[in-house]
């Protein structure tokens, strides 16, 4: 087996792994309510103007801007008031010149007005004995549509409001809403299979005997999965044996879009764990081995249009290795658009960290506040790659770049968080 | 109504109200594979050490360390292999004095062995022809533990390794499974009701008459509470109506641990608001007016010890302020530890944006990719705060304190991404 003679960088890993993939992106419709953080399949055109009436801003007097023009505290205009506008209901008159009427926010602004006076710019006066209409000073010049929300100043007909895409957050729930689209296509969840294999492995149920271990990756893994919007299945825990393991990945794979083995951690059982995803369909392993700590044993494949991703058995290895290999292969089932930023903490290294030149590494650190409480303090948290309480006690990673040939205590450092 | 005499500062009315809030934190068990984003409950002690064996990190030769002083490659040392380690099994034989076994990664090291020296700083030779045992030469001398996990490096037995209050993420899950703990102390998730008030509200699936606008706050409010990890739930559209929405909000407190008041925003509206709010139950309102854009007319009260928000109508401030205050409630009510940072993304701010004195500002920000791709520009997004799809065009906020009176164009800030 030629496995770790050429170790690749791990941006051209993913990079090849990616360019390989050319999932089909599936939707389903799903009631608005329950969208959020799923992506939005289609580009969302408004049916409608937002709002589809204009709308008062403030509490005031809806008239005509032209009239105000030149009043002041010396000179001001004087409005009879036509009318309350009701919150809910469209006005049933008319704003003519020299004419208003009492409205709130978010009321609809009577025909014939175009702006709104706040109420603390106008005082209202005696009623006029001949109308039986009050009347209002108006203190100063108004613009046409001040405080006032025009039709379509929020959203304008046929406009994209939501792109294909795009995560659905809270504001595009209410966005939705507004726009009375109570259903939405998003796309499916791909389905990712993990298989665990290794002789030593029991369900974590289990009591083990000596020399055993329950299973952490599956559950770890599992989540992680969740986390990004896939769904999880567990396809078994398979003993060392080659036949065996080739069996569940088949099956494994026919059931699933996505299929990660978390490998076997002796040297035979990497050596038939890298035959057998060769051997699960066309082009096969893309990249045996990935230049970075921990996770260098990772296998990627393309197996006739699915992704096989090979982690390494040690549980930090598999947690950080998923993280940048099976999230961006989810987010591609997804059709995630991927122009958002990922979420960082700065922070200042508390130690010297050494690394391989050549070499990507990503170091658990746990944050702690510095003493003004303006900033953060990174602490590596050291430990082995089979050591899953190593990433319990972190807050995140931080990667050292392979140009790079450590970090410096007291130098910024970007912190992933988990 | 005395409402906006006194605007209180953003942190200082959270302080106020977080003060008066107690909450009694409720548990329930639930299966840890369905626990990830769930808040741990009470502090987990391990049971037992991991790993419970020592274990091998490499592929290699279990021996006693203290038989290689003084190996070197020309000077090498002899050892018998004894037999093979099968993985997941105890071996049934000891390492004694110039002995060892064969042994792969996360094997379990013989009883006597101390150390394992990787295949590679060795040389297997002839077998034996008295014994049948091979035998191997070792080129380096080992250190006791070297290429070993003893037992509790990871866990020690007793060891607090998950605190109360903390998040369960991916690797907190691989550790409880690591551990057997297959079911797992949840603090419950607090309900929130989320009354809307407004004649002019009708529900998104109603088509609505000119003056009628589509209710947003319920549905982009409950997006965001089940993203905090609460339970959202929809105590209808409630109109203008003091004794309706008196009865209404009684009902719902009853029913939730946190209660929500989306309030009609014309004035009359929001007085009579507060007086129902202020009647609930002691000590009632705390905070009536906030120094904050958007946001001001915000009401925080607690009654009878169950917290009640009295958000804007406004689709915007409603959502600024849900996570200002709301969300820092309902994690009190999780009993979540609050040590861990909040992501930010530092960007560059495209533009001049001018701020009052004395008011703390949220300013929704599109981001885009720098030039040369490594950094990002924060372009604000102007709109009113009656505009929801300002904050689907948005991807987060910054924060201008209270203590400025503007950001300049080109300064650096911090992005809260939505």
């Amino acid at each position: 087996m030629s496995e770790f003679l050429s170790l690749i960088p791990p941006e051209d890993a993913r990079e090849r792994l990616l360019r390989h993939l050319h999932p089909r992106i599936d939707c389903e419709r799903v009631d608005t309510a329950t969208a959020c953080g799923r992506i939005n399949a289609v580009d969302i055109l408004a049916s409608h103007p937002l709002p589809e009436f204009a709308r008062a801003t403030v509490d005031g007097y809806a008239l005509r801007a032209e009239d105000t023009y030149g009043a002041s505290d010396s000179l001001p205009a004087y409005f009879k008031v036509m009318g309350d506008v009701a919150m809910g209901i469209q006005p049933n008159f008319q704003i003519g010149t020299g004419q208003c009427a009492l409205i709130h926010t978010g009321g609809m602004l009577p025909s014939g007005a175009n702006a709104v006076i706040m109420v603390e710019n106008t005082q209202l006066l005696e009623t006029d004995r001949a109308s039986h209409l009050s009347e209002i000073e108006v203190f100063r010049s108004m613009a046409i549509n001040e405080n006032v929300i025009p039709v379509g100043e929020d959203v304008k007909v046929g406009e994209v409001v939501i792109k294909a895409g795009r995560e659905i957050r809270p504001p595009e729930i209410g966005g939705l809403m507004a726009l009375g689209v109570t259903q939405v296509s998003v796309t499916k969840r791909p389905i990712v299979g993990i298989i665990s294999s290794g002789d030593e492995i029991v369900p974590p149920e289990n009591q083990p005997d000596l020399g055993q271990v329950r299973d952490v990756n599956m559950h770890s893994l599992s989540a992680l999965i969740e986390q990004a919007g896939a769904i999880a299945v567990d396809c078994g825990i398979i003993p060392d044996q080659k036949a065996l393991l080739d069996v569940a990945a088949r099956r494994a794979l026919n059931l699933c879009d996505i299929l990660i083995i978390s490998a076997g951690s002796s040297a035979s059982t990497r050596d038939f764990t890298a035959t057998i995803i060769d051997g699960l369909g066309y082009p096969g392993i893309l990249v045996h081995g990935v230049n970075i700590h921990p996770g260098k044993p990772t296998i990627l494949a393309v197996c006739d249009g699915k992704p096989v991703i090979g982690l390494p058995g040690n549980p930090v290895s598999a947690l950080v290795i998923a993280r940048l290999f099976v999230i961006p292969v989810i987010k591609r089932f997804l059709g995630e658009l991927q122009d958002r930023p990922v979420s960082l903490i700065a922070a200042r290294l508390t130690t010297n960290l050494s690394s391989q030149t050549g070499r990507e590494d990503w170091v658990p650190v746990r944050l702690h506040p510095t003493e003004d409480s303006h900033g953060w303090l990174a602490e590596p948290v050291f430990g082995k790659s089979n050591l899953i309480f190593t990433l319990v006690r972190a807050d995140g990673f931080i990667r050292i770049a392979s140009s790079a040939n450590g970090l410096t205590a007291g130098e910024t450092v970007q912190v992933y968080l988990q």
